[in-house]
C-alpha cells in the first residue's frame, strides 16, 4: 500500500523565500497548511522527527498537532485520546516535546530526551522510554527493531511519519538539514509518509553536512574517515519524492537557551585536565596537537573548551556529538583547526554570531549523522579523547550516566558510552559532591557501588573532580579504589569510602573473593540514607 | 640501551626439523638452551606471552623458568623471590600459567585468565588482575598504559620480554604463529627482548593467519574487511631480528582438554535460538544464510553450533574469537562456508582430525589478531550475531560476566562486550538456575540487580534460558522485566522475581522514579541469602 494522498483543504501560496529554498518546483505543489495536516495523525502512530540536542527539529507541524489535540479536547475522552510513539535522534525543543509530554500525547519516546515534563511522564509510568547508544538507535530503527510489536498499519516501514526540518531542498529533491543531522537520514529512510518543514528564517545551510548512505549488513561499507575533516558522503539527504506528502514553511528559530555558566568547580576540573594533557604530551603518549576531542554538554565541558582556547595546544581537532557556545571562542582563538559533530547547539546569541560570521567557520566545520559521529569505528580509529559527566562513579570506576538512585531517569545514556568505550582516553568529570535541600554536600558523586551502571570499569581511564584526577590506566580494581577515593572524593566522604573499601577488602579476602571487594549488604547504604534522610552521610558501616 | 647480548652457556645443535622451520639461517645462531635462559628473568619483569584460549602459548621457556625458580628454591626467601608481570592475549595452558600461579610467581596478570590456581591468586589478593575488552588490550599495551608505573629498566618499550610460540620463521624473519594469533603482534612490537619457541611438533601453519600492522592514532587505518574471508595483512608477523635474543625448539602440544559436553539444558537453549533465527529469516530481518556468527566457549555454544550443523541455514559464515570442536562437525556438514577467529581451541582428538584433514579446511579458515577479530568496527559493519554466557542477568538485562557475588573473579570479561555491544543481534544464553551444595536450583541466573555489571541494558537484544527466549528489542525497562521473568526465570524463582518487580514498580511510581523500578534495600537480598544460606530462595521481600 502506498501512502494515501492527503485531503488538502487549501493549498497556501509559496512565499518568495520558500520558492528560493525549494529548488525542486514540483514539490511546491505539496505545500500544505499545518492545521490541515494535524488531524491526519492517528492514535498510536509511529512518528520520527529530525532534531538533536534541541536543534534542527520540526516546530510548526508538531505545534499544529498539539493545537488540534488541545482545541478539540481530544485527550479528555479515552475514545478520542491520541498518544504517539515518538522517535528522534536525541532531544528537541521544549515548546514541542515538553508540550506533547504535558498533554500526555507521548506513548513511547526513544532514545533520549531532555525536559522536566517528558522525564516526569517517563518516571510516572505514562511514557515508555528506552535509552540506547546514539550510534545504534538509527541502525536499530532501520533494522525494524522498534516496530516489532506495531499494532496497526502496513508494517513495511518502521515509521508511519517523518517530520523533518530542512533549510533547503535540492533540485534532486534531497533534504538540506538545519543545525543538526542526528538520525534524520534513517528516519527519512524508515517513514511511509514524509512532511518537510522548510525553515526560511535560518540560512540555507547547504554544504555544512556530510551525508553517507546508511546501508545495512551484509552491505554495510567502511567509513573511510582518517581525519576529522574527511567527507564520505554528499551535502544533502536523498529522499524518495513520492513519499513526501507535504511541505510546510517554517520561520521559527531553534528554541535553545543559554549555556550552563562556568564556576569554580568546573574551572578546577578543567585545570586538572589541562595539566594531565600536558603530562601526556611530555611523555609522548599524545601528540602536541592532542588527538580529536569529544566533549559533552554542561559547564564542565564549557570550562574545558574554554581552557583549551587559552591553552598551550595548537591545531586541535574536535570529533564530537555537539558543539556549544564555547566552541565559538575556541574557533576564534585560532587554536581549533577543525570540528565535526552531529549538531550545533548554540545559544540564540551564539547562533547570531555564528551565522553572521559564517564565512569564518564554514571551512572548519562539518555535521555528520549520529551513526557516523558516534561510530565506534571512527572514534577508535582516530583515538578520540572523550570527556563526559556522570551522575556518580563508584570506587572501581563503574559509572551511572542515567538513573538517579537506580530508578529515576534523567536524560538517557546518549552517546556517552559510544565515546567512552572506544576512546583512546576515556575521561569522566564530575563535581565530587552535590547539594540536597538540607545538605550542601549531601550527595557524594563517588559511591561504593553505582546505583545504575551505564559505563563499566572496563571503559574508564580517568576520573576527575575538582578535588583531583585519578589516572586508572593499568590499575587493577584493588589499586583503583584507594586512588579514586583519595584523589576524587569530597573530603566529607573520604573516610567513609576508605572504610567501606577496607572492610570490604578484609571480608572478601577472608572468603577468597577479593578481586573487587564489596559488602553487598552495604553497597547502597549511602543511597538509602539519601532517600530517607536527605544526605549520604551515614554514621558508619555496621 | 639495546638489549644486552645473552651469556650463552652452550648452544644446542639445531635438529633437521628446526632447520626446516627456521628459514632465516642467521637466527639459528641464537639457538639456546631454555635452562640457560631461565635465570635471566628478574623479579618484577614485564613479560608478554603469545597464546589465546589455551593454544599457541610458549611452553618450554615458561616451564624452564618455573623449574629454575622451584629447584633453586627462590620463592622461599623474600630476597630471591620472583614475581612477574604477565601479559597474554587471553588464557594459556594450565601446565605453565597454573604452575606459575601456584608458585606465586605472578604479581600482575592482564587481561584474562582461566584456571583454579590463577583465580585463587587473584581472589586471595596475591595477583593484581584487571580484565579488559580483548579488542582493547593490545592497543592499550602499545599505548604504554600498562607500564606507566614500571619501576625498573628502560621504559622505552612496555615489556622487558616477549616469549612467543611459532610454527615457522620466514626468510624475512617474520613469525608464523601456532593455533592462535591473539595479541602476539602487539606483544612482539612492545618487547625489548624476544624469545621464540619454534614448535616442530605442530604442522607449519604458514598461510593460516592474516596479520595487519597495528598502527596507533593518528596513523591508524580502516580495517578494510567487508566479508569474513577478506584478508588485510600478510601471513606472518614481522619482527625486528635484532630484538630476537634466543630461539628454542619446542615439541610440546597445546595442552587442551575435552570440550564441555552438551546436556538437556544446552540443547533446549539451542532449540529456542534455532527457532528464533528461523523467525527472523521469515520476517526478512536476517538473510537465509544468517549473518556472521560469534559463539563463545562451553556446552551451550557447542549445542548451538551442533544445532546449526543440522539446521536449515546454508552457507553460514562465522566471525568469532575462538573455534571449538563442534566447528569441525559444522565444517564437515558442508553448511559452514567460512570461519575466521583469533584462535582454534580443539581437543587433542579434534586437533588430530583437523591437522590430518588440513586440506579440507585450509581454504575456509583464517586467524586474525584479537584487535581485529574483536574490533567494534568489523563486528558492527558485518552485523554479527553474538552469543555469550553470563553468570547472571538482571530483570532489566544488565549482565554479569565476571564476578560471582560481585567480588570473586572467574575469568574476566574477555571479548563478550566487544561482541555484545556491537552485534546486530546481541544474545546471552544461560541456564535459568545453577546448583549449590545444598540446593539443585540454589542460584537463579535471573536476579533483581546484577551483582557486577559488564554488559548494560543498552547492549542486550535477547536473553535465553532452557525455559524460553525473551526478545527485548524495542522494549522499555518496565516492559522488559515481566518478559525476562516470564520467559527466562526458573519456575522456582518466577513468583519471587515478579513480586520484586511489582513492589519496586509500586514504590518507585509513588515517588515519581519509576523508569527502572528497584528496591535498592532489597536489590541484593537473593545474593546475600545465597552467601548465608546456600540458596537464593528467600522467604519474601519484607
Amino acid at each position: 500500500m502506498r501512502a494515501t494522498p492527503l485531503l488538502r483543504l487549501h493549498t497556501p501560496t509559496a512565499t518568495a523565500a520558500l520558492r528560493e529554498r525549494v529548488r525542486r518546483p514540483a514539490l511546491l505543489k505539496k505545500l500544505a497548511d499545518p492545521a490541515d495536516l494535524a488531524p491526519l495523525f492517528n492514535n498510536d502512530d509511529y512518528i520520527g522527527w529530525s532534531g538533536f540536542t534541541g536543534v534542527g527539529y520540526p516546530k510548526v507541524v508538531p505545534t499544529a498537532i498539539a493545537d488540534h489535540v488541545e482545541f478539540s479536547k481530544l485527550q479528555e475522552n479515552p475514545k478520542t485520546k491520541k498518544k504517539f510513539n515518538l522517535f528522534v535522534g536525541a532531544s528537541v525543543g521544549p515548546e514541542v516535546e515538553e508540550r506533547w509530554a504535558r498533554m500526555d500525547m507521548i506513548a513511547r519516546r526513544y532514545p533520549h530526551q531532555v525536559g522536566r515534563e517528558i522525564a516526569k511522564g517517563i518516571n510516572d509510568g505514562r511514557i515508555n522510554f528506552a535509552d540506547k547508544h546514539l550510534s545504534m538507535f538509527p541502525q536499530d530503527l532501520v533494522y525494524g527493531y522498534y516496530n516489532l510489536r506495531k499494532k496497526h498499519g502496513e508494517p513495511r516501514k518502521p515509521l508511519d511519519w517523518a517530520i523533518v526540518e530542512a533549510t533547503a531542498i535540492t533540485e534532486e529533491g534531497a533534504i538540506v538539514p538545519g543545525a543538526s543531522v542526528g538520525a534524520t537520514p534513517e528516519i527519512l529512510q524508515s517513514a511511509e509518509k514524509i512532511i518537510v518543514e522548510v525553515n526560511t528564517l535560518l540560512p540555507d545551510l547547504y554544504g555544512l553536512h556530510d551525508i553517507n548512505h546508511s546501508w545495512i549488513p551484509p552491505y554495510r561499507q567502511p567509513y573511510l574517515i582518517k581525519h576529522v575533516k574527511d567527507r564520505i558522503g554528499e551535502p544533502a539527504i536523498p529522499v524518495d519524492p513520492d513519499r513526501i506528502v507535504a511541505i510546510v514553511e517554517s520561520r521559527l528559530p531553534d528554541n535553545t537557551g543559554t549555556n550552563a555558566p562556568e564556576d569554580d568547580t568546573s574551572r578546577a576540573i578543567a585545570r586538572h585536565l589541562m595539566e594531565f594533557f600536558s603530562e601526556e604530551v611530555s611523555a609522548g603518549r599524545l601528540p602536541k596537537s592532542l588527538l580529536p576531542l569529544q566533549s559533552g554538554i554542561g559547564n564542565v565541558a564549557n570550562s574545558i573548551i574554554g581552557g583549551l582556547a587559552e591553552g598551550p595546544f595548537d591545531r586541535v581537532r574536535v570529533w564530537t556529538e555537539v558543539l556549544q557556545d564555547t566552541f565559538i571562542r575556541f574557533f576564534d582563538s585560532g587554536k581549533l583547526s577543525f570540528a565535526t559533530a552531529t549538531s550545533i547547539r548554540f545559544s540564540p546569541e551564539g547562533f547570531e554570531h555564528f551565522y553572521k560570521n559564517w564565512a569564518n567557520y564554514k571551512d572548519r566545520l562539518l555535521l555528520r549523522s549520529q551513526q557516523v559521529a558516534n561510530s565506534p569505528e571512527v572514534i577508535r580509529r582516530l583515538g578520540v579523547i572523550a570527556m563526559n559527566t556522570p551522575l556518580e562513579v563508584d570506587i572501581y570506576a563503574h559509572a551511572n550516566s542515567t538513573c538517579a538512585l537506580g530508578s529515576r531517569m534523567l536524560n538517557g545514556v546518549g552517546g556517552s558510552a559510544d565515546f567512552l568505550r572506544n576512546a583512546k582516553l576515556s575521561i569522566m568529570h564530575t563535581p565530587s559532591a552535590r547539594h540536597t535541600k538540607t545538605d550542601p554536600t549531601g550527595i557524594s558523586c563517588i559511591v561504593p557501588f553505582a546505583s545504575h551502571i551505564d559505563q563499566t570499569e572496563h571503559d574508564l581511564d580517568v576520573v576527575v573532580t575538582e578535588q583531583g584526577l585519578a589516572d586508572l590506566r593499568g590499575l587493577a580494581p584493588r589499586e583503583r579504589a584507594p586512588v579514586i577515593i583519595e584523589k576524587c572524593a569530597h573530603p566529607d566522604y573520604k573516610d567513609l569510602l576508605h572504610e567501606y573499601y577496607d572492610r570490604a577488602l578484609h571480608e572478601c579476602l577472608a572468603r577468597g573473593a577479593g578481586h573487587e571487594p564489596h559488602m553487598l549488604r552495604n553497597a547502597f547504604k549511602m543511597h538509602l540514607n539519601l532517600m530517607e534522610h536527605g544526605t549520604m552521610k551515614i554514621k558508619g558501616w555496621d
